[in-house]
């Protein structure tokens, strides 16, 4: 016999899902409309329109696949890859290594340019790669790398693809609704997230955006997308203001509620605010850490606020502390990935928990933990380093 | 400025999805917990076992993607298909064709048996299929027709292609839950379902089960899967009780919720009640609208209890019926797909709607919106008919 759902109430502070708004819970409990009710046609209306406010685009093809952030990434390759053709992959961290395995099963000659884990890609390494390599159709980096918790500057790299009309793709997964994407400013072609990390909905959905000119690509395909699930040539026919919306697979109703309301919070609170609030608590955040004696990854330049990296102090035992955290405090922080594993931890910041509370809760948590696991680290002095930042 | 979520209040009696039981939307508030919380994968553990229930199988691979129904559909191919594989599928409606479309991408060498929409394929033709062509891998057949309402005799066509020796697939997206699926009597080795149709859950989640016949073909494949979002090659390594529970995406945890409470309320009540409800009332239903003078498209013997296609009357108006229910009774059904477009209605009596109160609505309703038409029906005799049904 299984009883009613009754979990733990866990504070969910690590790489995602984090913690969803409870408005987008309460978003939740809503009955679901048909997916072709010209009431839910409204809805996913409306949902575009934020969308494209939040990713900082005017692109028509703005919208939700049905699947998590990685069948985001999955939808990006397989419609604008045809076998054969030549993508660059800037690779710092999991999640550039998972894209290289995308897009090598989309058929795609696969040219890697790397960085050590926690290092951002360096431009020139692209131009390169771009000057050896003739008719390179897609170059993909990640925007935030969950990882690792580096932030890629986009502008040279952006600059430089287009020079080489080549196609500009993201991994924005840990940076929507996080810090600022500029998808049209810093002329990203396609981009693709996910709903459980900035954007504090559960995860289940795939924002993606592209530009005029990778919908052209797409249109001038000479062979079916591998995919029919995630094919867009079928799917733009639904998610569109001014379509027939063609049924193509029974929309994600709920999800798609909870999307909207996730993203109706953000735009009301304001993006350049949302941005300043994650700003201001993941300094935060990095000043306690440092002042409790512990190190990050990632140099001060190219730190994400929203995701950390501290490095495992000599001696300690990682997951010894995340069970302890886990189990003392209900408080979730995640592992290191591939080769940072046993190496680091990722403490996330993300959206709704990007919040003093949280702040506060992590440090005095960690810093406990970290003293019974008999950690040399400074104590008394990671709050009041934080604090100092909060109100800035 | 876009407001707060309010939708209008609809009764979803089309092919899906249909209404949430509510116990279900009041599980999706719950908060997350993260994919790896051992509290997650003893949940992840209890959906496996009730799965395993209401697919009626002890099949170890069985666990639900991270995708609408489609989604498990095309997890069905292109991890069983490798380019160059034989494939025969029973075409008698729009799955059937999507099934097609969907195993030509994966490389496969399509072979169809045809029945015009409405009828059942014939397990004969199937037997001349595989007597004709040599080595065929998979056998698909749809067990519950979603643009027609046809139920799909299962028992005959298994034994012939296990005869044959090949993989035996079925698309048990409106059966299950609904009517039995029978996997391990019956001798399915892969099926794929949705949470929106008879289990009362909202859309988001592809239940999944594989033999242990297919879950070997699988292990032997000599190319990686095509999809990476799919691959059950690593999924597997998360959906299992005695594996490491590998990371592979983020989990939906909150449709996760939703299906374990959705399959938990279905177990609880007896799968044999849930079963002869959807009967009695399906039974109930085709008696009301037939005493109106309505005919259907499906023969009695091979109907299903949980969608009825509804031939519309000549000179009826298709979308006008349709617009009207809607917006004066706020109840959606749907209507007619690909050639049937025009030709019928379609009447979902799914999960939690498979009760006497939908039963009545649905026949008071549509009596008087056909009169509204001027339709040629009998009139105050169909909720009569229909009752007598009811308590059987």
């Amino acid at each position: 016999m299984i009883n009613e759902l009754l979990p733990p109430k866990r504070i969910l502070m690590g790489p995602g899902p984090s913690d969803v708004h409870p408005h987008v819970l309460k978003s939740m409990v809503t009955p679901l409309l048909g997916h072709l009710d010209p009431a839910f046609l409204t809805i996913m209306d409306e949902t575009m329109e934020l969308l494209r406010q939040v990713y900082q685009t005017k692109n028509k093809a703005t919208m939700a696949m049905s699947g998590t952030g990685s069948a985001g990434m999955e939808t990006v390759f397989v419609n604008l890859i045809e076998p054969g053709d030549k993508v660059l992959i800037g690779v710092n961290g999991l999640f550039g290594e998972r894209m290289v395995d995308v897009a090598e099963r989309c058929g795609a000659e696969v040219i890697q340019v790397k960085a050590p884990w926690g290092q951002i890609i360096d431009p020139q390494q692209i131009k390169e790669m771009l000057q050896q390599h003739k008719n390179i159709k897609v170059v993909a980096v990640v925007h935030a790398e969950t990882s690792t918790g580096v932030r890629q500057p986009l502008e040279e790299i952006s600059h430089i693809v287009h020079e080489h009309e080549a196609l500009f793709v993201c991994d924005m997964v840990t940076s929507l609704g996080g810090c600022p994407t500029d998808i049209d400013q810093v002329g990203v072609d396609a981009a693709y997230s996910g709903t459980q990390k900035c954007l504090s909905a559960p995860p289940g959905l795939a924002p993606v955006t592209f530009s005029a000119r990778a919908v052209d690509v797409m249109a001038k395909r000479k062979q079916k997308v591998q995919s029919w699930y995630l094919d867009l040539s079928m799917i733009q026919a639904y998610w569109s203001e001014d379509s027939e919306r063609f049924y193509h697979h029974t929309a994600p109703i709920t999800m798609i509620y909870s999307l909207r309301e996730a993203l109706r919070l953000i735009v009301n609170e304001g993006l350049e605010n949302v941005f300043a609030r994650h700003k201001r608590y993941g300094d935060s955040l990095h000043a306690g850490l440092e002042a409790m004696g512990l190190s990050l990854l990632v140099e001060k330049e190219h730190r994400l606020s929203q995701l950390t990296s501290v490095n495992i102090p000599e001696g300690v035992d990682d997951l010894a502390v995340r069970k302890r955290l886990l189990e003392k405090y209900s408080l979730e922080i995640g592992g290191g990935l591939g080769e940072l594993k046993g190496k680091v931890w990722r403490i996330g910041l993300m959206g709704y928990n990007a919040r003093q509370e949280n702040v506060t809760y992590m440090l005095a948590a960690l810093e406990d933990v970290l003293k019974e696991e008999n950690c040399n680290i400074e104590h008394g002095v990671a709050l009041q380093a934080a604090e100092k930042l909060m109100n800035k």
